[in-house]
């Protein structure tokens, strides 16, 4: 077991437990954003059958394989830090897939809004965490954050698919409202189940975290980023 | 328009024609052999899903986006040669599409061997096709064949699959000779559609393709390459 710990000086009993706390939340939050980063993915290789024409294909596929990109440098993060990724990933398996059933696109631009808004929030989650932990893990969670799905081609891409039919606008508004839910459920999910992780941002025994109105602060960044967003593509939010 | 044949010159008019038979077979074959990369790309994610480990997420993801980046390179010399990669792949589209909604793998086993059985049978069918091209085409289709699906890894995993349940071989041997069968009806399909892919084989006006028995034994090498896999697994063709 590697220690995370750059000085590796143990002198009190609470901050040995302090520093397996803070490694175990770690470990968790890199896991949690690999099983994120795999199943984004496998999802959305699948959702390019959807897609009209080749140069979308070839769109989703650029985003897909990014992912996958970010996985093994997750799942190589954790090795390093002497994790087992099977044992680490697994907790978050459920979760994550029962996300992905429950918003399954029926169609092309549902598939889109579904990379845009969905994973558009999630990273934006992960970022606000990664600020809670040591520079070495937060420079891999916003290179892993710092995502193609936010680029002005899906923007556009939905954009013209409004204006060619404006009839799915409605559709689509509900559509990312379900999105950010099925998203916040989940997230509620992991937290409850993963001590560690809730630990991380409200603080332990010994190290201070994010009071009340700090976590406040965060629900209203990601709800104004998601609102942002949904402007972005002329919808109502 | 950019003319494949790098001499440039035209005598008779029956050269022209030629010429231009020839150059719609090659963008033929690089397009059916694009499609097949970014289906296959779709499918692999896709099944990825059924995988029990997340290492064996990281190896169905390694092949996909292999065939991505194949995708990719087949699509930017279809640019390259002056055709529309998008009115070129289309002809293909329906047919492979409809392979896989045929072939659909219940599970984790099944998916592997489609990865090894299907894409091995495709992928000798291109190569053997390839020599009937200029070298510079030939070269492309043979780096794009040379793919990780026939590695030792995923005949191992199949093998270790039978040896855990070896009531599973009887099902897998069927699977096996379901997943030839549609290929080789989806290629049939794609020759009596596409003339200039075929006159590529049989040969054209001025110039002699292969005759029946160099057809003969294309065949026959595709179907002993088949029963060679299968037996790596462990299986009767």
């Amino acid at each position: 077991m590697t220690s995370i710990d750059p000085s590796g000086l143990a002198s009190t009993e609470s901050e040995i437990i302090e520093r397996a706390e803070y490694r175990d939340a770690v470990i968790d939050l890199l896991a949690v954003l690999a099983v994120s980063e795999i199943t984004a993915f496998e999802r959305l290789a699948a959702d390019s059958v959807l897609a009209p024409s080749f140069a979308d294909k070839a769109t989703m596929g650029e985003l897909a394989t990014t992912e996958f990109r970010h996985f093994i440098s997750l799942r190589n993060r954790l090795i390093e830090l002497g994790a087992d990724p099977e044992i680490a990933m697994e907790p978050f398996r459920n979760t994550l897939e029962e996300f992905h059933a429950k918003t399954k696109p029926v169609d092309w631009l549902e598939g889109l809004m579904k990379a845009y808004v969905g994973d558009g929030i999630a990273l934006d989650f992960y970022r606000e965490i990664s600020s809670y932990v040591d520079e070495r893990t937060r420079e891999l969670v916003v290179e892993v954050c710092d995502d193609l799905s936010q680029s002005a081609y899906i923007v556009e891409r939905i954009r013209a698919g409004i204006e060619q039919d404006p009839k799915v606008a409605g559709r689509l508004a509900l559509w990312g409202r379900r999105l950010v839910g099925e998203a916040l459920s989940q997230a509620q999910r992991v937290a409850a189940e993963r001590d560690a992780l809730s630990t991380l941002i409200i603080g332990g025994v010994d190290r201070p975290g994010a009071d009340l109105a700090e976590i406040g602060r965060m629900l209203a960044r990601l709800t104004d980023n998601h609102s942002r967003r949904m402007a972005d593509l002329g919808l109502a939010a």
